[in-house]
């Protein structure tokens, strides 16, 4: 291999180990963390993030991407090498802009806030957390004056999600779906009636279910583990280490369908080749195309009626007595019903 | 306070995060990552360690602890301040001997040889852990190489578990000990029949009995938890967030003596001042006081007579009809049985 890719990728393994432990810190304290080492955590993760930060931003990462435009102009676009280089320097010409101590006091500032929301959401009490919000905007302020200025402010946030993509082309896919999906919602809300009642469907057999459903998809042991917490989502510490998370409400089936959104996540990052592994990479490449996997396996799969059809006498063998007098059928028609809802607020604040 | 105290409190406090994701990264090994993890974890724990020992490393470091001599000397030598300079610059002069690749090349080497060593284990299979052993002896090998030669070459390895100590001053405290301990044991040993049986013992009540035992000694579920795990040991990833493990067997009470063992590590962590938190001084002191804080807990309170006649009552609830017939003094006997026997292997290897 050339000298200089196998010092680029050398460093970069090394800014993966160091994300990939501050991925680690995080799954940990929303997880498995005993409620009073929230303090000194967000320090943990402030320093982490802070010398990844500095350990990327290197003089020695730009020089190298600077040296391997021959290399990377004499191999095809999409060739993992010409990938990995022109990946690097678009990060790293971002990365560059922000000061470390600036992406230290985000990280630590959505540590402490994460603590904060969960209570907040408990207590349903938004004045507490309001502070936290006042913080992250502020932030967020910080971080938009070390851009030049786009079209619009957004655009520079966006970029960090969808890469390339600008807000207008957003709000034009949204102008056009909300055409069609405004009227459609107030025709069809209410219009079904099946419903699949409030159980009560105990923790186990959730759990049980889940992990049936995420099995058929290709969750298996060796490479994923489910643990519960307060709002789901799936974390990835390598292709073969995957934190799904879900939560568990006696009176719903939430956990059933979340476990197979996030199980899309991770099935996205458990597919990365391995040859790509502590590399910019190896990770899902945008946030529209993580919700795309996520969405593919909850809704088109998960909620078609030839899955239900499959998972209904797992569902009443769970769950005996619950939904005995339910179909597939009405199973099916139950879990498409079409309302308005929240997310990231208490189950019962929904109903 | 001093600028450059307050500088070096800085830099530590760095090192301090570090080395607590190198913590977590390790009992998330132990105790939750799915074993496909393995491979690219080894990765992720040598950088950790690499990156740590850099930072401590650093001449700044050196220069600070240089320059803070006139603090040092005009505070009480047990002072914070004063121990703070005092135990990084023994700390400090020992790191800059080693490279930061051999300490990373040790650590990753124990990463993947506790993977095997589990697997060996489990196999009963010594030959496949064979060459973990070669590969660690040869980096201790190296590890030595890099200090001034010593009385005897363990004096060096000892220096970093019991600071201060010699080889030839624990063979002393061993020889006075041996002198006594051999002809008791073997006077005593199977003089005791009292036996608590082989139950069969649930791991839900062994594990509510362990919860019992370690909260009447100061667990509580704000700043500890309790996960099981191949060989029981404590970790601390700050005072307020300490992670106790233990195993558990059907057909023995280990885990209940484990639990008390390792609260004991634990309690000792979560005793220290929160004002030394991301300082050196933020630990237990030697692996020496660390065990007879374990051993207090344990063996003198837990293997005592009132509190055999305070658990037995739990016992005998938790596991109806496995020990009907034992009262709370044969019980105290039979936890008090003296036999030689062997550590890090099967349970079932020892009986």
């Amino acid at each position: 291999m050339d000298e200089r890719l196998a010092e680029l990728r050398h460093r970069l393994g090394e800014v993966s180990d160091l994300r990939t432990a501050l991925s680690l810190l995080d799954w940990d304290q929303m997880v498995m963390m005993p409620p009073a080492g929230a303090a000194v955590r967000a320090h943990r993760v402030a320093t982490l993030e802070r010398v990844a930060h500095e350990r990327f931003s290197d003089d020695r990462i730009g020089e190298l991407v600077e040296d391997l435009r021959d290399v990377e102009e004499s191999l095809p676009y999409d060739s993992d090498d010409a990938s990995l280089i022109r990946v690097t320097r678009r990060d790293w010409e971002k990365t560059r802009r922000v000061p470390p101590d600036l992406a230290a006091a985000q990280t630590q500032a959505a540590s402490e806030g994460v603590e904060a929301w969960v209570v907040a959401r408990e207590n349903d009490d938004y004045a507490s957390f309001r502070p936290w919000l006042d913080l992250h905007l502020e932030l967020k302020h910080e971080y938009l004056a070390c851009f030049e200025p786009a079209d619009e402010p957004y655009d520079i946030l966006l970029d960090d999600y969808e890469p390339g993509m600008r807000t207008a082309e957003v709000r034009e896919v949204f102008d056009r779906l909300r055409e069609k999906l405004v009227p459609l919602i107030a025709e069809t809300a209410g219009t079904v009636s099946a419903d699949i009642g409030a159980g009560p469907f105990p923790e186990a057999g959730q759990r049980e279910l889940g992990l049936a459903a995420m099995t058929a998809f290709g969750y298996d042991s060796e490479s994923f583990r489910l643990d519960s917490t307060v709002h789901p989502f799936c974390s990835s510490l390598g292709t073969a280490d995957i934190r799904v998370t879900t939560r568990f409400h006696e009176h719903d089936l939430e956990s059933l369908f979340s476990c197979m959104h996030e199980i899309g996540h991770g099935l996205y990052e458990h597919g990365v080749s391995p040859a790509l592994e502590r590399t910019p990479l190896g990770a899902g490449c945008s946030s529209g195309l993580h919700e795309s996997q996520s969405r593919l396996w909850e809704n088109v799969i998960g909620r078609s009626l030839p899955f239900c059809r499959w998972i209904h006498p797992r569902l009443t063998a769970a769950f005996p007595g619950a939904l005995d007098s339910l179909t597939p059928e009405q199973f099916h028609r139950a879990v498409n019903k079409v309302q308005p809802s929240y997310i990231r607020v208490e189950a019962d604040e929904v109903t």
